[in-house]
């Protein structure tokens, strides 16, 4: 592979946005390709080429022809094979387009663990509506329903836990492939960036604890306040994934703590992730730089924490409308409070506005404080 | 004074730059003037007004109109006269131009210093060579004679030891207003970055090191390894300093540490400070987020560094012609170091093209890190 002097990415959110404000430094140009002009990315200073919708062939063309090598921010935006045919024409992608297809598809993603005896919870997939009353009763009479393509941010997920559950969601996802997963009882949910050079060279970063709310990740504890028997668990399973995927990049890997101490592996993004957006400041290696290092063929750098601990809260948007941000001054008093916004215009109800990071000695400190410049700000 | 949405900035060179990245995840709009197309800022999303020349007025005005609050990045690109006529107008600059003012004549910053009972050396105008000579007998034959307006880099220096060297040094700056400053025979040469807010409040980072070549910048150890009295000694001076510049922003303090321990001013740069990059890894706020506080009214932020230890290293060009980047896998070896090539074309000799900072867990280990990742680089 010949030195990356540009990167090409598909999507220009805030994840481009933070891939492109690590790439800059490192004497690297950035090029997107998103639908909506003046994207977050290219508030940055990425070059942006405006996709007509959705697998815009002639962009995605002209995004190979300017790029030395071309990643995803957002997986959904092409078709694996377009990805598939671009590798065809010389031109690298990762992660590779057979890991993006893996991963997308969240029942071959799961039956890809289980055959690489990679702890995951009972699934099956769902062919009738009778047949999903039968894995109910199986799975004790609680699951989680799940389209197999397209989930985001939960609105591909209905929790069941009986027939009429069950026929409101084959009616919610009308049409769309579908699997069940077993309801997993967890204390809590955790998380982990790993990175995967091009020579195969794993790096995991610190074990996070994250909550959600309405299936949106609000909150990410670093590192996550568990056993170290617990954490060692949790690593050992992303190290794991990280051998079976294959493919140069860096994945987010979020995971269930169960009540008996036991850590299941709940699903893969691959992708640089909202869990991983401590590390801008807590970390030596942000997994923004890290996953161009990856991609480009550079070396890792260390995961480490260079604080004692980090918290991260979203900014969701609480109304729709135009942007007016407000509150900012006061968020600065609050000591160790960094503040992410990503310049996303209108504000709607949910949509990832920015972010904030606090850093701090502990984590209740640091949750504290983010909490309380999460109240101070409106956007 | 309303929120601040938009920072006007003169110049838009590496600082504005790095200013720029830390701006817009506090949610603000960058604007810059710049002589050149594509200058540093503008690559990373600051949108650019091109100025003919410098002092180009319809251009300021263009800035002033479209900026909340304007700052400085060079101070040499508009006379202050031009700078007063915006505040006239009712836009806010900071530094005020009178502060400006009093900084970028060297003679007039020097006078104000010792007005201030501010520790400096013995300094002097020059109004002519024979009194030139006078002076260097009196400053026991060794003096510097620097011209009053437009030194940087050292370029507007000359050290005199003879009547030969005060003929060149005449010869040298022609016709341009001349002051001569006693050789100061110092140890080490500290630095320190100092912000001012709006209501006056100050805020100190810690005390560093620089080493210069050629009267350049080349290395700065963080914190500088002195005495805890000789950092109090700087600390105190740089604190006098802030009392008394009746401006917000954010300055660079140059210092002298003496052989007997002393520690005496040497100038101050009204702006964001090649010494203070290290703050962006190795501080709890950057010293371009600081400014952007200090000049917007925002609270200040932590300045306590959140690492023992960092060593900034300056890439300077090596030779005249198009950039090459080349080394950059072999610097991402090196751990803990952090790249920032700031995207200038072509490459010059001594050109300022990037830095290195190293953090770490001490000072010897950074700058060894730092010195060799420096020469793993070529640009």
């Amino acid at each position: 592979m010949k030195p990356a002097k540009t990167i090409g990415i598909l999507g220009g959110g805030q994840l481009a946005q933070l891939i492109t404000l690590a790439a800059k430094p490192l004497g690297l140009k950035v090029i997107v390709i998103d639908t909506s002009p003046d994207c977050p990315a290219a508030q940055v200073g990425a070059e942006e080429i405006i996709a007509k919708s959705g697998n815009d062939q002639s962009a995605l063309n002209e995004l190979a022809k300017r790029s030395d090598v071309i990643t995803v921010e957002f997986e959904e935006l092409f078709d694996v094979s377009m990805l598939k045919s671009i590798v065809a024409t010389g031109k690298p992608v990762y992660p590779l387009p057979a890991t993006i297809e893996l991963i997308k598809d969240k029942l071959t993603q799961k039956e890809f663990l289980r055959k690489n005896n990679i702890a995951v919870g009972p699934f099956a997939e769902i062919t009738s509506q009778d047949q999903a009353e039968e894995l109910l009763a199986k799975y004790s009479g609680k699951m989680v329903i799940k389209t197999r393509l397209g989930g985001y941010d939960g609105n591909g997920n209905a929790v069941v836990q009986n027939v009429q559950d069950i026929a409101a969601a084959f009616q919610k996802f009308l049409g769309r492939p579908l699997y069940a997963e077993a309801f997993v009882p967890f204390t809590k949910e955790l998380a982990v960036m790993i990175a995967c050079g091009l020579n195969g060279e794993p790096a995991v970063y610190p074990i996070v604890e994250t909550r959600q709310e309405r299936n949106i990740c609000t909150e990410v504890l670093a590192p996550a306040q568990i056993s170290g028997e617990e954490s060692k668990k949790a690593e050992s399973l992303a190290l794991q994934v990280a051998e079976h995927l294959g493919s140069a990049g860096v994945y987010g890997i979020e995971m269930f703590l169960t009540e008996d101490g036991e850590v299941l592996l709940n699903e893969i993004a691959p992708r640089v992730h909202n869990s991983g957006h401590y590390t801008i400041e807590a970390c030596v290696t942000s997994q923004f730089e890290q996953h161009i290092r990856a991609i480009t063929g550079m070396p890792l750098g260390k995961t480490d924490m260079k604080v004692p601990a980090a918290v991260m809260i979203n900014i969701l948007g609480e109304r729709n409308g135009r942007v007016e941000l407000k509150g900012t001054d006061d968020v600065a008093i609050i000591p160790d409070t960094h503040l992410h916004i990503y310049g996303k215009s209108p504000t709607k109800i949910d949509r990832k506005m920015g972010h904030i990071t606090v850093t701090g000695k502990d984590v209740q400190t640091a949750l504290e404080r983010a909490r309380k410049a999460r109240k101070l700000l409106s956007v």
